[in-house]
């Protein structure tokens, strides 16, 4: 590899942990500075995120905040927030001043209220300190909340050489020019001109000459995950954020979206495994606890109302003991089954495929029910029978009682999320334990009313 | 809204796929051409998703080639396969001429083996043949399977002017300009420059004076996955694709990246949920049996092993029939505890997260199991005892049985998925009915072992 090329192959290796904890125990600042110094910001983040919280502001105090306010931005946030209560509200601005306005105020509202305003206070630049005061006001779930406020703009009555003059001026400010946005006098946005098309332009024409008319926008107060969706389906980079009155208030750009999808995908996952909140292998005992406790109880009331139906059914059970064995069997396959269809229905309501009739939908659920059903009751019909010496009528009751219960939760596993997601919902927390439970109880009680139809007690 | 801010509000209604039909039918294709003028390419493909097979064909063989192309890129899978088994191989050379190179590729290649190579053979603009067949070469899930050959590069020796006047060539081809990537007489990456930077700059200046020579790159042969990531985490919108001499292949778009990440996380989310292979709500019942059978059966086998643990204590059961009562609260807890510390250690996996020592690891779930065990065994024996009357004995065992069983499915779920990462399988098969199915045989297993050991039957 040419020493040009960088960073790609960046693994945090002991050796590197070793030796920056080193210099910093010995305070060699310069060594320090020097070995970090060509580091992409993203590695040293997972640097510091190994580092104890003293060595890790060590380093920030000792880089300059131009480096430290992107690495700050890297951090495991759990980390970022331990770190800036030990940075004052002069050393928070000051990083503060170097970010792009989304990314500040992303920080800023990560801070308590009462520092929030000291933070502010001290931002030197005005205009930087408004915008961010500006974007601090919308809900982080928002295209508000995701955008910036560094921007290209130009005005439909400028010419090419103008407007690359300008250019010169505001693109300093832009980490990355997408789009230029062309604006009329109002500030409305009207239309875009990427650079290459003011490149490839005579430089005496007008930009009303030559911009793109048809531009895409969101309103400021979109659902995050709404442009997150538009975004992946256009294939778009930045897209220009508007008021009600079409006048163009910031852009949004493509590696924020890549963030939005990565933690809807996590919530999702979560969610399906029954895990309430966003947690890491890493964090306490405490927060895992927090965490996963909640559905460990739903799952243990579960399994109390399981109790009581086969104590309700206790003098059956004494009758026929070979379909208790069979219990287990009921509870995996009417779990599994469940799981399966609700994860279907909540990725196509992710994707937006889900439509059409229900009653089809459900119809289509027993058929596919009915195809599992049959293939599982036909081996352990035989397996029962040969391995466990059940009677025809107990063989019976458990096929039937299988199929059943795989067409139960098939059903069951389709419809909540539907149902769900019609009520304004979030059709993931439908998926994993929830589903499992409420299977659990339903294909028991179902698997004893069948046993009382066909063996009689 | 302003007339000009199109498509983000698009939504395919009844009325319009109603209209599109009907224009179909009647052949008024003059009409049905100005409908569709107006929608952006991926609203076409929605359109056309829900039409049937011979609708979308005539919609297809209507439009220009130039939009019809774009459209293929974003059917659906399936409907996309259809479509092209109804075009000739020249239709199709057609098509692809419209399309960048990966695009092109990535049709190419979901035809049947004989296609390839006439539709290869009817692609008239032989530098675009060439580029295609080249990428053909690579493995779908690597670098060189993702990246396009479209790229701007200049010489390190070129001035401004120059490359200005040269970009203005290459750019035509290009949609979006990134970067500008900077190479020797060799082909060699050395650098980039960003479109900003050339405007600002003099014209008569070198690129070999004002080029960055810190430039992110992959190899070709490098994993699609690992590639997603570092792009990712550096915040790239592109990344050029170089061979294992440096030189520069083509590159790689964050939109590519989009899509990458997406399918990861549906099909991580679908292991989960115990579907073998990537479905859809929509697919055929016969395809929909083909990903979720396999699961089951394995869940089958946990059930009839389950039921073989019980029936080799029968004689116990008899003696103490309220133990049975709660084997589905076991077994429910030992899947919902697996499910859970598998999803979180596989989460932490796909981040890099989980590093350092095992046994440490281990050691925590453990220290989690006991906090969560204690905590659910307390209501259960409230519970056990003042409704269902367990003796002391055998409220004892629940409690006991329950907490062993948390630890040891908290175990399992967090060993089995590392073990698996560790021998380069992975991690995300070992979620969902798999943790379930071998949680459910060792927890009811475990709850014997300790009722027998505490009863002693």
């Amino acid at each position: 590899m040419a020493e040009e090329i960088e960073n790609i192959g960046f693994e945090l290796t002991d050796e590197l942990l070793i030796k920056v904890e080193q210099l910093i125990a010995l305070k060699k600042d310069k060594e320090l500075q020097k070995l970090l110094r060509d580091f992409h910001h993203a590695d040293i983040a997972e640097i510091l995120d190994e580092l104890d919280l003293e060595e890790a502001i060590y380093v920030i105090k000792l880089l300059d905040s131009e480096t430290t306010a992107d690495i700050l931005m890297e951090l495991d946030e759990d980390n970022r927030e331990k770190v800036l209560r030990n940075l004052s509200s002069k050393e928070i601005a000051d990083e503060i001043g170097e970010l792009d306005t989304d990314d500040a105020a992303d920080i800023i509202s990560e801070l308590p209220e009462d520092r929030q305003h000291e933070v502010i206070s001290h931002i030197e630049d005005e205009e930087h300190k408004a915008e961010i005061k500006e974007l601090l006001t919308y809900h982080e779930d928002t295209a508000g909340g995701l955008m910036a406020k560094e921007l290209v703009k130009v005005y439909d009555t400028w010419t090419v050489a103008g407007c690359l003059r300008r250019i010169r001026g505001q693109a300093k400010e832009v980490t990355r020019v997408h789009s230029i946005y062309v604006v009329d006098k109002q500030n409305r946005l009207i239309g875009r001109l990427s650079l290459k098309d003011l490149i490839v332009a005579k430089s005496d024409q007008k930009i009303e000459d030559i911009y793109i008319s048809s531009v895409d926008s969101v309103n400021v107060h979109d659902d995050a995950e709404d442009v997150a969706r538009v975004m992946q389906k256009y294939d778009l980079e930045a897209i220009p954020v508007v008021d009600n009155n079409q006048k163009l208030l910031g852009r949004i750009t493509i590696d924020d979206i890549v963030d939005v999808m990565k933690e809807e995908a996590e919530k999702d996952y979560q969610l399906a495994a029954g895990i309430t909140s966003d947690v890491e292998a890493d964090d306490s005992i405490w927060e895992l606890t927090k965490a996963r406790l909640p559905w460990l109880l739903i799952g243990m009331f579960g399994g109390i109302g399981a109790a009581s139906i086969i104590n309700g059914f206790s003098d059956a059970m004494l009758k026929f003991p070979a379909l208790l064995m069979f219990i287990p069997l009921i509870q995996a396959t009417a779990g599994n089954v469940g799981v399966q269809s609700s994860a279907i229905v909540v990725q196509g309501l992710a994707n937006d495929t889900i439509d059409g009739s229900l009653f089809k939908r459900l119809l289509k659920e027993f058929a596919l029910g009915l195809v599992n059903g049959l293939a599982i009751a036909l081996i352990v019909l035989l397996i029962s029978h040969f391995a466990f010496h059940t009677t025809y009528l107990e063989s019976l009751t458990i096929c039937i009682a299988l199929i059943s219960v795989i067409i139960m939760a098939a059903i069951i596993g389709t419809f909540i999320p539907i149902f769900l997601d019609k009520r304004g919902i979030d059709a993931a927390v439908a998926t994993g334990p929830f589903i499992t439970t409420s299977n659990d109880i339903f294909g028991i009680l179902l698997y004893f009313l069948i046993a009382k139809a066909i063996l009689g007690f």
